[in-house]
């Protein structure tokens, strides 16, 4: 990333991209999200003059197994919080990119939320494999979004573990979506997504098996360990639009009591995830990297017992417990 | 972990037990697996006394998305591999064990293997959460099945994104499940799974759209990038096993090309894993005790573009490109 000083007119530049995405412009908007994206030359002048225009606006996670109909649902709410004249962003997160050239989730959202209207903003983004994570972009999309008054901004999706726990990293209110018939589909929820929840839901509720599937999730989490939440099961429709009133409600809920935290704290927060999540990458890679011959005996005494995988880290990343 | 040096006894005992196991006595085989999975004074004895009895069955990792039949097949491909007189030893990864008490995909399996069947031997193993990844409690596991002449060992987790790349990293062989009418399961699928896939299977192939999704499976891995391996599609009806007799002769031949690799370099393989999961565990641990107003000017220079994510990892961890 450039730290060069930048010019007076280069500041100037990103002070009037932002001036005119602050006035709806739809063309500044994607402008400026591409640079957030693309992290040009432009980025930090962007960024700085976004700052002071930032609402706070609450980041919705939603997230869930594949089958439950996540998109059709988040169609649902973004229909209903523009019926109440709220304007929506959208970060739809696609895992499968790489493959699939991305963009499904984001391009099942367009579909069906109106492509002329300035109240919804959709920006598809790779989640750039599932050791990726999400991108710094990312990050800095919910900013731009929320500096183009977009309110409430949502992260979305597919169900695919890891791309899961980085929306719920990141996001002030998190939604997790199921619905009955996924066979394996409630076992895996139960593995991560119970404990990260802040409202579950039961999709297709008009399909058999949904009310025995908000019962198994009480259920799981009645048993659940540690602090006790209070986590509404709430059951929707997303193709009739049942329940989604309600679904909106509770989100409102959460996101009033999330935004009693500054949004410079929420900001930070996802900067440390940020920040994690670069480390991690970076030992992943160093130990990849790592000549085979140097591991071996690190590796030898793993596997007879005598001494444990993270003494053999500890010795070859010479961390300490100082640190 | 303790280092001190065992007494003459200890040895013996540890030898014994193994002796015993290898003999095939039912119950010495579950204490042994016990200890390996305790890390009890004893597990360094035992692993001493397991090395020269390893025979380098390979390991079979079998994942998919949730409600593919993972667990129908797998009991179709441990029946097929009995009536051939092959031992089975099968690790079952449940990363739902801190809700849901553990042992579901064990019970599954052991439900309709004959429980009285010394050939077969299966163990339960939690993953510790989705941030666990494997204990070195399954790698050792393996150690011990492999020892106890179980060969092949089958390791197998439900779909839930990390377990099943863990699952993936310690496996000789690597089998994908699907099915068609999952939905979002094929797109989830493409993620990451289809990357790391020895054979994909399509399971449920009496039901409508299997044939499509095979199509769509061949056509993602032929527009995959990078090096072109030779990846079977194959397809299954676990519940009357068609196609149950290919798959395991697929296994066979992946397997034997994966034993050409010597047992040692495997086992070094899987030992790297665990210390590149610890390493990284710790780095996770190390940002979420830090103190905040330390993190809080690294984390503000990565939001305003000053730096990036990785640079403040290093100043963070003084990691350095030299190591």
């Amino acid at each position: 990333m450039t730290t060069t000083p930048s010019s007076k007119d280069d500041r100037h530049i990103a002070t009037d991209l932002v001036a005119r995405m602050r006035e709806g412009e739809r063309h500044a908007i994607a402008r400026v999200l591409t640079e957030l994206e693309r992290t040009t030359p432009h980025t930090m002048n962007l960024l700085e003059a976004l700052v002071p225009e930032l609402g706070g606006a609450p980041v919705i996670g939603i997230t869930g197994p594949p089958g439950a109909g996540k998109s059709t649902l988040v169609n649902a709410l973004i229909r209903h919080w523009r019926e109440h004249d709220r304007r929506v962003g959208v970060i739809a997160v696609d895992p499968a990119s790489p493959i699939s050239g991305g963009a499904i989730l984001g391009d099942r959202i367009r579909m069906t939320a109106a492509l002329e209207d300035d109240g919804v903003f959709v920006r598809s983004l790779s989640s750039g494999g599932h050791l990726g994570g999400l991108s710094p972009a990312a990050v800095r999309i919910i900013d731009g979004l929320d500096a183009a008054d977009y309110d409430p901004v949502l992260i979305e999706t597919v169900g695919t573990g890891q791309s899961e726990i980085d929306v719920a990293e990141v996001s002030d209110v998190r939604v997790v979506i199921s619905a009955p018939g996924l066979g394996d589909g409630i076992q895996a929820m139960k593995s991560g997504l119970l404990e990260i929840a802040d409202i579950l839901v039961v999709n297709k509720a008009d399909q058999r098996g949904a009310e025995q599937t908000r019962q198994q999730l009480m259920a799981a989490l009645s048993i659940r360990s540690g602090e006790r939440r209070d986590v509404p099961v709430l059951m929707t429709t997303a193709t009739d639009g049942s329940g989604v009133a309600e679904l909106a409600a509770a989100v409102d809920e959460r996101a009033s009591l999330a935004q009693q935290t500054p949004v410079d704290d929420r900001r930070q927060r996802r900067a440390r995830y940020l920040i994690t999540h670069a480390a991690t990458a970076w030992v992943r890679k160093a130990l990849a990297d790592q000549p085979p011959d140097q591991l071996r005996q690190l590796a030898g005494d793993v596997l007879s017992g005598h001494c444990t995988a993270l003494e053999a880290a500890q010795r070859l990343f010479q961390f300490s417990k100082e640190k």
